[in-house]
């Protein structure tokens, strides 16, 4: 198949308008894991059935256990029978906003501006994560149609909107319809660039499972003048408990935590140690100048290949302005676990459960929430002709080879597409690294989303070469 | 002077409009701390002075570098040279009345009602702590003022709306209008009974000190993926650091925190090991069945005669539903410090926010906001001419002997007192110790509320026997 040229002109000559239909879709609040959302949620998922329709495909919003997805195929006539069948998956729920009063400008009125690093950018809660990762292979696909009428390859796109939340809700859509979603491969836009000038597949990432824990203990809050020196208080035996849940050298304190961890074999450290990857500017870049991690690690085995946790919120008594002197009657944290390789997560949320359990003081009960799904760690196969041929069609169009990568982030859906489909994914994404995904001012750079256009077509060239 | 009867009767004719006059005040939430309700203050500060107007008082508002403070005075006609000044406090604002949802009516509509006790009660915020007392020595001087239109004794009335927060406020005003506040005795009506029969006078108060301190790492909320595992958590940061805020015995771990702190005399732990308190009911009422406090010391010397560290609220990172997987940019927390005689509470506060420093991690900056004033711990002298008078007063009406008791709680104002106008206090008040104070559904037994009223006559032949 040729036209290559025709269509990356067509992509050029309409960008404008691809952004302005990312501005459209990135005004809609679709934040998955509030409920006061989700009615965004649907609003989000009808704009992609429709604007999907426009392009060409058959599209339709399918019920799940929680938020809708959207089910688009295209039927390009006179494709070979051995034509290669792509699964693309994408997700149109994004983070809550908040810290709302920190971003520059409003989290769901997107704006496109210079940033100090000089790159055009458009600001928006999704930006990156993922309507403007997942809208750049939809423009491309347009782009192509527009000048072919039909596609080299069948293609399914599969967009969700619990990436954010419980994974669980897809996962069991996967299970329920196998033979619809059955691809050859599946492809997920939702990861990052190496750095500005080179591109990334993700190839190792880390799982997750959240908790959320309160201990109760008084009826209700005490003066802590009248009850003060006498009576337990919830929150100082949560931050006894929460305080402990490290060593001093970092290690987590949890027992049974690293069962099944396996160390980074040699090879995989020196592949990694030759990246040059920058811990100061890393850390630098958000403020930081130490590691804070488990001693004996370098960076990049700390944030990939090294289990954690971390307490993503924490919250009780009086939190409002000036005082109120009480013992409160209950505290709670919210807290997130990333695993590697190995670690069952059932087994590690019920050694943090004990942990708390036993180390609860006299009077004190805690309770917990299971928040979002069990999801392992995944490692994809690294010589599949899959990724041998998206790191070709990636150092066609960015003229440097693509850098295989581990993250320190989850895209379970990546063990359902194997667990279910019995399908790998190639994960190859355009997120930069100060694209503040998950904080205020998240942001994608024009040029991804420009220069992430050709997929399509260097996708195709790849899997010509490889069939 | 004589027509005590008359008085009483008056007041027993009365109660239905002394209620209605008190649920009156009692809707208005004067919620102190909070800037939102400061126009609220002024109104509940407004309605005091009106009202004391109506009884026969020269009544202003004076503002104060806080709340406005009403000031009223009685100038009853052809009283002796000799006939003591008394100058009654009480303070109007209340604290805030979150959690919302734990109220069984709501805080700012009063509601009378047989309580799980079989006591009639009135309920809502400020009810007991101190709309309810003040208003008993309000309505108390309106019977006598309606039977006999004068006082036997000059009175001055000084009631002020910083009390939940900053007592600086009351303190400067005291300090610049020496001359307009100068009388022989407070009578502080905020305090508690001993128990359902037996009325109390309180002789020793913890003081109080208020922190609040903000620990900050990275620059913005950090994605517990992307960066868990090296990124510094200032949440667990400030649990690992409040976490051993206590040693495991319960004794405060901040060096220097209990220097100046004498052990309670023999003799007097005696007298309060003869009163009879029952931890477990004092416990149980609120849930709890073990002390957590320091071990060593029963628990009327814990709450009455050791000092204590507390944590009020604590928060940072996501607090809403579902999830948001952040390594927070900061975490914060509401701390108050119980004092007793001896500690110097500048020194205190320092030796916290040492303690703080010298524990934080790299790359994490602590904040501090002193919150409230420096209010050190009070002793009363217990053998003045005006606590024998009170004790002789109290026992007419109750038929009981007064118990000298300590509190937990703190009334920065006796300091205040003692401080700019040399005179002592007398601390009786009619709150139960089941009457929720600071929580939610606060209430004030009707009976404290009527046999509080015969307080200015009882007072009144207490001086006569005294003089």
């Amino acid at each position: 198949m040729t036209g290559t040229a025709e269509v990356l002109a067509r992509a050029d000559r309409d960008l404008p308008l691809s952004l302005a239909r990312l501005k459209e879709l990135l005004r809609i609040p679709s934040v998955g894991t509030d409920p006061g959302f989700h009615a965004e949620c649907r609003r989000a998922a009808e704009w992609l059935r429709q604007d999907l329709e426009a392009v060409g495909f058959k599209a339709r919003l399918r019920e799940t256990t929680g938020q809708p997805v959207v089910l688009a195929t295209h039927a390009s006539p006179g494709l070979p029978s051995h034509a290669p069948h792509i699964l693309f998956y994408g997700h149109y729920d994004v983070q809550p906003a908040d810290p709302a009063g920190l971003w520059e400008s409003p989290p769901f009125e997107p704006h496109i501006r210079t940033g100090r690093d000089g790159k055009d950018a458009i600001y928006a809660r999704g930006a990156c994560d993922d309507k403007g990762q997942l809208m750049t292979f939809l423009e491309a696909s347009r782009a192509w149609l527009s000048v072919h009428r039909r596609l080299p390859f069948r293609l399914t796109i599969l967009l969700e909107g619990d990436e954010e939340g419980d994974s669980g809700h897809l996962d069991r859509f996967v299970a329920a319809n196998k033979a619809e979603l059955k691809a050859d491969v599946a492809l997920i836009c939702d990861t990052e660039l190496w750095n500005d000038r080179s591109p990334a597949i993700t190839v190792v990432l880390r799982g997750c499972i959240c908790e959320e824990v309160t201990i109760t203990g008084p009826r209700i809050d005490l003066h802590s003048g009248y009850y003060g020196g006498a009576a337990i208080n919830p929150a100082t035996a949560l931050a006894r408990i929460l305080g402990i849940l490290h060593r001093p050298d970092g290690r987590v304190a949890i027992p049974g935590f690293y069962e099944g961890v396996k160390p980074v074999p040699p090879a995989v450290r020196k592949q990694w140690a030759k990246l040059g990857f920058e811990a100061d500017r890393f850390l630098g870049g958000v403020g930081l100048s130490h590691s804070a991690g488990e001693k004996g690690f370098g960076m990049l085995e700390q944030i990939w290949a090294r289990p954690t946790a971390e307490i993503n919120g924490i919250w009780g008594g009086y939190t409002g302005a000036g005082t109120k002197t009480v013992l409160p009657a209950k505290a709670s944290a919210k807290l997130s676990f990333r695993l590697v390789n190995g670690q069952d997560p059932r087994k590690v949320r019920n050694a943090f459960r004990k942990f708390v359990k036993q180390r609860l003081p006299r009077d004190c009960r805690a309770s917990f929430e299971s928040q979002g799904g069990d999801n392992a760690a995944i490692a994809v196969a690294q010589d599949s002709r899959w990724i041998a041929a998206a790191r070709r069609a990636l150092k066609d169009e960015w003229g440097e080879d693509a850098v295989l990568i581990g993250s320190g982030g989850s895209i379970p859906v990546v063990e359902s597409f194997r667990k279910h489909l019995k399908i790998d994914s190639v994960l190859a994404g355009f997120a930069r690294d100060s694209d503040n995904v998950h904080s205020p001012n998240e942001k994608y750079d024009v040029r991804s989303f420009h220069k992430g256009h050709p997929l399509v077509d260097q996708g195709d060239r790849g899997i010509e070469r490889m069939s």
